[in-house]
Parts: C-alpha cells; sequence; structure tokens
C-alpha cells in the first residue's frame, strides 16, 4: 500500500480524490489537510466515512514541512495558494498539484496522460501539474486534429460550459442555489488562465502557434462540462478524417469514448458523471465548413480528481486503470 | 377590448401568451385552443385561473373553419403544424404565428420588433411569423454589427444555450427530469432550421451573404437562452465602435438593455426570465481579434410569448409596451 | 401616487418587494435600503432596471432617523435585525416588517389578511408584522379546521418544505449551489420560531391551546413552500365538513385557491410562483382517519413580499389586490 | 463468476442494477432485457460502456421461458409487469423482483436485511421480493423503535419526500424538467400501495397492529428519498433511549449510519447518493413530545438496486458488501 496525502479535502476537487482514493486498491489515505475543516475528522466532515478507516483521519491545516512519510501527495487548492507551501515542502514526496500554479512552469510535468508523448513523461515526474478542467476537454477534442494537422490552430474558438463545482466552493454567495439555479452566463471574456493553458498545449502538439478564443460559461448543475471548439479545416478536410485521427490517437485509451452523433446531438456531460471517462465527437459544420469538436467531462473526474489519480497511478507504478473503473452515476 | 385567441394553449409558449394575455389591459382572451387538453375548461388545465374569467374558458379543438369573431390569433403550434390548418383559416383574423411554418413565407411579415425598418412593417402586417427562440437572441446581438458593417457576416460562430421549454412540451422522456438534470449536450449539429433563419435576417440587414455555424445546446434549466456569437471584425473594429452600434441601434427600445461586462462576465439569461428584455453585450476577445456578441433572453419571452405580444400590440394599434411591463422574477 | 420605501432591497424578500411595488399602479418607490449593495443604484444592482425611473435610486445604508418623507416603509431584514433600528424611527411612517421580529410582539399587529376578523384590524394598523412563509401557508391550511373547531389542536404536525430563498440570501456556502442541489434534509428539529407563531396564531382562532411539531425541510427549488399538516379530526369529521369549513371561510378571497385531489395528489408548489396565490386541498387519511391539509405557496409571495404588499394596500386605502394580480411564471 | 441477468435494464432501477453489477468483483452479466430498447447493445443504449465486454450484450426483449442459464435474475418492472411473466419462468433461477408484485407474497422472501431476523430469510431465499423505496427508508428508521416498544404503532405519521427516479421512467410529461423543477407536491393521498406494505411489515416487528398515515411528496431532484416519521411515545420514552435501541439493532452493520442532528438538522439525503448507504437520526419534539424518526437514503440505492444487489450476495453466498463499497458521489 502506497500512503497517500490529500491537501484541500474540504474543497469539491480534495472531496473526490478523497472518494476515490478510499476506493483505491493499493492506496492508503495516511494525511489529509483542509483550512475550513481543520481540525474535524473526516468522519465529522462526511459523514459517510463514519466507521471506516479513513473517517477516523483528523483534517490538519497543511504544514508543508511537518509532513507524514508520504509517498505521494494531492494538492488541491485554489489558484494562486499552493505555490508558496509547496516551494517550503521538507520532505521528499510525489506531488500532483490539482490546482493552477504549477502548469507549465519548470520543474513541473503537464499532466493530460492521453496527449502524445504524455504518458512516458508523467511516469517519470515527481512533481506533476494536472491540467485544468475546461483545457482538459478541449485538449482531448482538439488534440488528434492538431497533431495530425488538420485544423488552423489560430482563432479557434472554444465556447466551453462547466457546472459550479469547477467554480470551486469558496464562491459563496455569487454561486448561491438561487443565483445559479435557471441561470447561465459567460464569463472570463476579458482574460482567463485556461486560455494560455491551451494555446500552450496544442503549440506543443503541433509545433505551431496556436491562438484560442475561449469563452467559458457557468451552467445550472453540479458537475459536467463541454468544451465546443470551432477551427478552420486545413484544405479538404473531411469529417471521416478528422474521426479518423481521433481513432488512431486514441486506440486502446481506457478512457476515452469517441461517440458518434446521435440524431445529430453530440456527447451528453450527464454520461461523464462520477467517472474518468471523456466523450469526444466531430462533425463539419455544413453551411460554414467549420470543424466542430466536442469534449464531454465531469470536471471533478477527467477535469480534475480523475485524471490527478490517472496520472498518480503513473507516477507510483500502478495499474493507470487502478481506482479509476467506476462506471458513470446517471441518472 | 379586442377580442384575442389562443391556438396551442396547452403548450410551454401557449402558456406564457395565457399569462400574458390575462395581463393584458386591452385584449380580451375569447377563444382558446389546445390538443392535448381539449375539453377541459381553462381553470382545470391552469388551477390559478380558478375564480377568473378566462377559467371558464372551455379549451377547443383547432378547427380553423369554426372560430369566433376575434381580432387576432396567436398560433403556438409545433413547427409543420400550423401550416396547413392555417391555410383554412375561414375568416378574416390577424394572425400572430409563434412556431416556424411561416418565417421568410410569401405572405407573411417576419417580425423581431427591433430589426431596423420592422417595425412599421409589423404594424401593418395581417399575418405575422414570429422569430425562432435562438434567432430572437443572435440576431439581436449582431444586428447593429451586421448594419454597421462592423464585422464578416461569413463564417459566423453561434454558440447558444437553451433551457428546456425550448423544447416545446411534446419533447417527453427525452427531456424528462432525470435525463435533463445535471446534463448539457450539443444538438442539430447536422442542421437546425434557425441557421438559416438567421442567415437571411442577417442578410436582409446587411445587403451581403452571411453563414452561420450554429450549434444549439440544451442547458438544464427550465428557462433562459443565450446566444455566444463569434466573428471576424472588419480592419481595426473597436469594442467601442461595437458599443455605439448597438447604443445607436436601441436607443430607445423599451425592452433592450446594452449591459457592460460585470467583472468579465457577460449577461445573464436569469436576468430575463418572465420578462420581454434582451441583454445584449460586446467584446473583442484580446487573443485572437475576434467579436463576442452576446444576447440573454428567456427563450418563452423575447424568444417566444412576449415577443409574439409585442408584435400584437403593434399590429392592432396598442402601446407597444401593453401587458410586457412586467419585471423579471428573478430569482 | 404613496412614496414607499424598502429596508433590504438586496435580500431575496426586499427583491421581490422590489418588483411588486415597481409594478403597483399607485406606489411610488422612493427610498431603498441595503446593507451589502449600499452605494449602488438600483440599476447597478438589478440590470434589468436600466432606463426606468427606479433604476436611478441610489440603495442608501438604513439609518432610521434620517428617512425622506415616506407613507410606509416595508423592512425585509433578518429576524433579529430590525428591532433596534425600527426603535429609532424618527419620523411617522407606516411599517410592514417582513422579517421576524415584531410577531406577537405589543404595539404591532400581526397580519395574515385571511384570517378571520384580521382585515379589519390591519387597515388600522400602523405597525404590521408580517407573518413567517411557513406559518403563512400552514396557517391558511389550517385556520378554517380550527375555527370550526373540527380538529384536535393539541399535537399538530406541521411537516413543511420550502425553496431556498427561505432561507434568506446571507446563508453563504451552506446555501450554495452545488450543496443544495440532489438534495433534501430537515432542520430546526430543536427548535424553530415559526412552531410558537403558528401556535399562538392557532390559539387565538380556536380560543383553545395549541401544540405543533413542526419539522421544516430545505428542497432543492428556488421558491416555493408546501405545509402537509396532520392533526385528530373530532369526533365524526367527514372530508365534506373540511372542504366545506374552508369554502365558508375563504369564500370571496382573492388569493385564496382550493383545490380538489387531482389523481390523489395535492396542490404544487409551482402552481402559485411568483403569485400572492395560496392553494389549498384537505383530505382524510384512509388509514388512520388523520385530517391532512395542504398549503402551497410561493415563500416569497403569500409567504413574504406578497402578503405584505396585501397588507400595505390595506393600510394605505388601496384596492387590496393591487400590484398583485400577476398570475403564476409557470414554468 | 455468477453468471446474473438483469430485466428491465432502460429503466431507472435496471439502470442502476447495471452499474452495480459492472462493478461487482464476481457477478457475471450474463444476460439483459428491456422494453424500450430491445434490440440495441448495451453500448448503443449506455455510450459509456463502449469497448467493455458489457458493452456487447444486446438488450433482448423479456421471454421468460426462453433463458440463458443463470444464477440469479434482478427483475426491475414496473408494479404489475412482473408477476405474470415471473409465474412462467421455465428454468430454475434465483429471482430478486425490485418492483412491488411479490411484496409478502406466498412463496416470496420479503429483504430488507437489516431487519431483525432477515438476514438468514434472504440468505436461504430463492424467490426475493425487494422492498419500496419509501419503507426501505421508512422501516430502517422505525424498526428499532418498534422491536423495542418505544412508540405506538397506530397512527403513525409518515411524511415521505423522493426524487423523480422513484416514479420510474415511464412517467412520461408529468415528470418533464420543466414540470418537475421548481415544483413539489404531495400525491397518494387517497392511497399507496407502500403504506400497507409499511404496515405489515412494523406488524411483524412488533407483534401488534400498526397503521400509518404515509404521504408520499415529489421534490425536484433525480435521486434522494427522505423520510420524516412521527409516532407517539410509550411512556417516557427519552430521545436517548431512541438513539440506544438504534445503536443496538445496527451495531455491525455495513451500510446504516446513525447521526447527530448538526444544529438541529437531520442527514441529508445527498449524502446517499449512489451508495447503499441509510442514515438515520433520532428525536423528541420539544413541543409535542411526539417522536421524530428520520431516514435519508437514495432510492435508487439502499430503496432499489442497492439492497437488491445486498440481497442478491446473500442469496448467492457473496460477501454481502461486495460490489457495495462505492461511496457517494456528493456534490
Amino acid at each position: 500500500m502506497a500512503r497517500i496525502g490529500i491537501v484541500g479535502v474540504s474543497g469539491y476537487g480534495g472531496g473526490e480524490l478523497l472518494r476515490l482514493v478510499a476506493g483505491h486498491p493499493t492506496f492508503e489515505l495516511a494525511y489529509v489537510a483542509g483550512e475550513s475543516s481543520a481540525g474535524q475528522t473526516l468522519a465529522q466532515r462526511f459523514p459517510w466515512l463514519a466507521g471506516r478507516d479513513e473517517g477516523a483521519l483528523v483534517i490538519q491545516p497543511f504544514e508543508p514541512q511537518q509532513l507524514p512519510a508520504l509517498e505521494l501527495l494531492f494538492v488541491s487548492l485554489p489558484t494562486g495558494k499552493s505555490r508558496d507551501p509547496l516551494s517550503r515542502l521538507a520532505q521528499k514526496v510525489k506531488v500532483v498539484d490539482v490546482g493552477g500554479d504549477h502548469r507549465f512552469v519548470d520543474g513541473w510535468t503537464y499532466g493530460l496522460t492521453e496527449l502524445p508523448g504524455q504518458r512516458a513523461q508523467i511516469a517519470r515526474a515527481a512533481r506533476l501539474a494536472n491540467p485544468g478542467c475546461y483545457p482538459a476537454a478541449a485538449l482531448l477534442a482538439l488534440a488528434p486534429l492538431a497533431q495530425a494537422r488538420l485544423i488552423e490552430l489560430e482563432g479557434v474558438v472554444i465556447d466551453a460550459k462547466s457546472g459550479v463545482t469547477g467554480a470551486g466552493r469558496g464562491g459563496a454567495s455569487a454561486f448561491g442555489y438561487a443565483e445559479t439555479n435557471e441561470d447561465l452566463f459567460a464569463y472570463g471574456l476579458a482574460s482567463h488562465p485556461h486560455a494560455p493553458e491551451i494555446e500552450t498545449a496544442l503549440a506543443q502538439l503541433a509545433g505551431a502557434k496556436a491562438s484560442v478564443a475561449f469563452t467559458p460559461h457557468l451552467a445550472p448543475m453540479s458537475r459536467g462540462l463541454l468544451a465546443t471548439c470551432y477551427a478552420r479545416p486545413r484544405n479538404g478536410v473531411t469529417s471521416e478524417q478528422l474521426c479518423e485521427a481521433a481513432a488512431a490517437l486514441y486506440a486502446n485509451e481506457p478512457f476515452i469514448r469517441l461517440t458518434q452523433m446521435q440524431g445529430g446531438a453530440g456527447p451528453h456531460t450527464g454520461w461523464a458523471t462520477g467517472s474518468n471517462f471523456a466523450f469526444l465527437s466531430y462533425a463539419i459544420n455544413p453551411r460554414t465548413g467549420l470543424v466542430v469538436a466536442l469534449g464531454a467531462i465531469d470536471n471533478l473526474g477527467k477535469g480534475a480528481a480523475g485524471q490527478a489519480l490517472q496520472n498518480a497511478n503513473l507516477m507510483t507504478g500502478q495499474p493507470e486503470t487502478a481506482g479509476l473503473e467506476g462506471l458513470p452515476t446517471r441518472p
């Protein structure tokens, strides 16, 4: 059993990590930290853990210089909150940072497992930066097209819709039930850190400059994320070529599902709820010729905790799918 | 008092028309028809009408040759269901077709009131085709840019999100609560009748060919519609010019609200719930230079019944805002 | 026009009062106060008010000794927050306290209009305590039975379910979207101030001691409140007698709707959304003989702002239904 | 590996059984039947199964005389639909009927595992009738009190609230999203088959007659069920006695969680989502002395598929918790 820690366990991403680690065959939860619930046992914070071994763990304030012996530490803190404490880690421990502080930062490996070439790098990494939720969906949808040079990478439109847990638990009254229910809106129109993250990853994939118009939207649901991506095709590209490129890149991937349009409809975010799956579909818009690539995930699954656990499995030599074999809870 | 009829009163659009007509100062509801509830009184179908005059009206099967004397008839039937019966109307009555059968059809006036030049045509119309819900939001957002030649009209991306009532009540189990809750997906990817409707209206506005990649999405909410539109700007266009063009076109419009981004966020669909308002915002995406135009409405308000009543007011010589002055019910 | 003020305009109850007052034919909104949004104009806080007269009003911090001249002031503050400032009101102004600080307090009139004898008292009141949302639904359902001595008033069970806006906007992360969605729970099991409020009102009605087991529940919806009440019948009482007592008490009441069970189902909270209606149904449980009385309202309508406006109409000599004639927004 | 079949796989209960069986360590899914999706593969109906062994299974029309060799068959059909086909089963196969046709029917064992004495009977059963969702929650809450004679069993009030999946997928437009969202109502007020089911089980437990006023409510959520039960205590019973009785009966039960009130709040239905847990709390109402017993479950978990799998484990000699160890998916 590998001893594992989770920092940020009272947040949405940390809570999902807790669920996944508790069901993992070879990971043993040995340390949990969280600001808002420090001092409570896990069972006080998560009543369903009462009577289980994990339930007796006391949630600690995160003291990076006073950790117990651990093989790997998941850190799921709001962006901006992990850089400083992780620079002060006293012991040798592998780290998966689920937050946004170390993406494309020197000394860290960016880890979206299914992107070309990444799996081997992840397996060697000691410091891993987990992708953002929007980039996870958009990059999985666009990677085969970028790699195969089927689309122009400048001026890509990524119109994305996410459930509320993507915003983190700290969001307070702006994400109150009565405010969020029966409402949908676009945000981040001036800037959003996921836009450069997507551009950097796309550019690395294709060896060419990429620019994206990325518009996130908040939808009235707890979980789920859909990226609807529009790109200009290179000359003469057909929808068959799009599907073939995806099929080639993702052959044998356990968590990627290429789906045919059903009556003109794309994949549902609900198909992924509670799982690490990503559902991808491709079409060419008949009126404009634009490529439409769709990626549907659970923002807490493939968009956060699921991907983090997949990376941790690779980093610790476990089977890549360990602890991730649960099917979606749907409806 | 003008005698008014509603066909399709048991659908979502018809039900919202009923609410609005019941609160109209000079319209008298004199006839209601509906397939699924024919034979019931309105009060049996809508318990809150018990004890009111409207409540005693018996819902009729729609017999176009046996209507009582009416000044205007709202027809809110699924697309494909109004063409035949309306061709057999025996009496002289003004008609507003809320459904999709008569948009850009000879003999009918397309009526989105705030588009340049339409108000006067609507006031003279006897047969009016109400716009689709998606076109209403997208055209209101794009019209000032198209008219002022600020954007290229070919290759416009319209990524739109709607609540479930946009799909009509007949949708059955595909739109069941458990299927729709915690889910979001794109549909109509191969074709959707609102795409040519938008292109035709844009082309008329600008005197130039238009093509749109239109992707509707179903979001887990009852009401609300957001159109996020992306277009290439003409040379040197600034975000100020976008806002100025909208301010110029919509000066003095009672139902249009131009809104500044608030912390980078656009208008909320919830701002419109239950009202005839449309909220519009404009930006230029900083990474790609693309124009982003946002239109948020209630799909049953400005996207259906509200717009229909606004048109009917013009057609019958009533104040344009009569019966439409209610503020949004929010939250 | 009567000059009206609203204190607590940024809360849910205050926001609904704003909507209703803005649509009132003879009330002029002349003052608004609110803690969290002080300094903003109403149009900044409620974008749909841009361009309207109300929209230009600046939200004030509530200074009870520096009010403009007003005929009536609505105060919608969290329980515990209005007692002190209202004791320092410098000018003569009628007050409707929507919060819980003055119910059954000397010098204040408790005002649930349809209870026997209350209408006349309300019309004479200068200080009015609006009922709580749960008591409004439960008392309207039980009043005819209590008055006609059809039930035992000791040991009444009131199992009530409310949408989230009943908890007020200050509720923070406990009422976040992701926490509230897909969840339902009972609270206030040890004590809740609405229990003695209901008992006091019932006892006054019947001239006998009353005791209630009151259990509120939070349901995942923004608005809506259902009180399911169980009581032991007095000897030989039939369901017809229950309905007759209600019909007698509520004959000619504009906001009360007695509804027959439809296929064994009671009234829906959604029938009341956005309106001041209360829907009541009665049955005798066939297995136990217990009386079951159901009351469905919008907690922000008859449970707060609607009832408050109805009271204000009476207190200022306006028609009782002025500004309250809008039909429910449903769905 | 034990070969398992599921009849009614396209319903909500059947779909949840599919998820659980697919994750079971020693059950092999060998047969699936379903009316609405017969002829499709499981992967066509449940896209996340693509590429898995189960995904290739073709959904069959249910022909009880033409089954493959199976050790156990789950039957999850609407009440009224399983009696006839199960009477014609040609082969020897253990059956768990999740539907309502065989509860307290001769030749069938009623199986709510944690009730006193049931575990051993279930282990010997070949024909097992799974409890209804409402009885599961109510009986688990009331059983310790009934067994220990702490409450009067006549005149018990059971006010229960369920998510929509409890109504089954066949519910059509009555359970459409727009109809169910923002709505809550009571049904079954004249009669509901779960009332006699609860009475029979309680009477067997206590050896005394029981009568219950059972009122189910539909709440706007997909999953989750809360039973709020009110009963008269026997002389001098204290809340400590209630908790002690429950602690005694449920000591060592893996799926039962006794929870303390937290700030006067009871267990949340969301704590159980996707799991087989039942959360129970007890209190004495301070104003009336009534006992309040609360039971929160996932209606598709402990209320249907989870309980069914727990029973099947016992019937086939598997560890009772096999395939049921997943933690709740929350939020």
